[in-house]
């Protein structure tokens, strides 16, 4: 079709790099790629931090969910999902007298800036993954980096308002490395035409009858089809709750209701 | 650097489209680089409905912030945050017994699912953004989409759990097309590295300084900067508010637990 289209396709999550590093100018065409993504009324409402640390690597590795692989990216973005600055910027520039003057309300952040906000930072993640996918870098997405709330917000020095949202780790694909994309649900069960579509259960079972083929029965999780594993694994695990209690915390402070920014 | 770099740099928000027809196989490849983007743990938390309905698309050009061009991009794409099929494949898969058998709390819906959800379909969105870029196609993203709760649940036939976060605009580019890249914040304001920058007055002035040029003085808002504009014509308005009650309705709704999926 294209090239494109091509690295799409050939797109996996890479968990495994190479020792090749990084170059700051290899990164900068990523990053610059990123900022090039849409943005809500070009607002950019998000922030990146690029993290090379070794230390900081390590402690995020453990801090979310305990993958030893994230250390040994060479880099790792965290996107914050940020309206920090845009209400800063309201703030200096008087809106708040402008409110009093106009009659109108004064609206700090709530969950359109964060709704825009997060929006605004997976898009921007996304065209980061396929520029560096166009470079021969690949990545994987971590969303644990919601969980642990505090302990986060404290490493990474996060401001009110500035909520990390994604966090890619990067390097290059190995030599030789095998890329098998992962398969996914056929395209019926996933593309709607006009409307949603109700499936019926027996769809519902077809759609993720592939999975289920591959359920070793028994396993840790005594579960007895890949539904059951899939909750047990994953859906109804502490670390989905860990990452609920994270969202939480940060909707919360987010509707939380200010007097001025 | 590649044609996929190239491609990225030179994409506009198109709200113009060419009178080309978009043939079901280009609509085809763009949809499966949709599906081919990453997925938190490959459970495709998102549903896309394709919508070329002449009706349709004018009702959501009223119903999405009154915005004509709506109805005449050749097709529209909703991307809907959804783990309803999910929750119907627990519920079919026995995962209410297996919670009862194994001593293990049922967790319906959440916040985290919601979160999961909204970053798969944003991610997949932006992939089939760079798609259509490099088929000669354009896109537009229409947030509003989350306003207006009730009236688009009930236009596209949409279940519990199954939220519209994204909808795209999607047409060829018009010949001789002049594109002309928005300008973004310089790098040094939305990168920051091994932590978060707290960015000074001054910083965050300099930072708009480009925006505040063009400020019209005197102008229908009674703004008087960049920052007052911003506020009055965008997020202290009327429609910021509904999409903030749209929001707060389906945080409620995915948030809300019940005894079984």
């Amino acid at each position: 079709m294209n090239s494109t289209i091509d690295l799409i396709n050939k797109r996996v999550s890479l968990r495994k790099y190479s020792e090749r590093e990084v170059a700051p100018e290899v990164l900068d065409v990523i990053l610059n790629s990123a900022m090039r993504a849409p943005t809500a009324g070009n607002t950019m409402m998000y922030s990146m931090i690029v993290i090379r640390d070794e230390e900081k690597k390590k402690r995020l590795s453990q801090t979310c969910d305990n993958q030893p692989f994230i250390a040994k990216a060479p880099v790792v973005i965290v996107f914050v999902a940020d309206s920090h600055k845009m209400n800063k910027y309201f703030k200096v520039s008087g809106v708040g007298e402008y409110c009093e003057k106009n009659n109108k309300n004064l609206n700090t952040p709530d969950l359109a800036q964060l709704f825009l906000a997060a929006g605004d930072a997976f898009i921007a993640a996304q065209n980061a993954v396929v520029a560096a996918e166009s470079l021969g870098l690949g990545t994987c997405y971590i969303g644990d980096i919601v969980e642990n709330y505090d302990t986060h917000r404290k490493l990474l020095n996060l401001p009110n308002w500035a909520t990390p949202v994604a966090m890619l780790c990067l390097g290059y694909y190995p030599e030789d490395y095998p890329r098998t994309p992962k398969t996914r649900f056929d395209k019926k069960y996933v593309v709607f035409e006009e409307e949603y579509k109700e499936l019926t259960e027996e769809e519902i079972f077809e759609m993720y009858n592939e999975n289920d083929r591959n359920v070793p029965i028994p396993n840790v999780y005594n579960a007895e089809n890949f539904g059951q594993l899939l909750y047990g694994r994953k859906f109804g695990s502490d670390f989905m709750k860990e990452m609920n209690n994270g969202l939480i915390k940060a909707v919360e402070s987010w509707m939380k209701k200010q007097d001025k920014f």
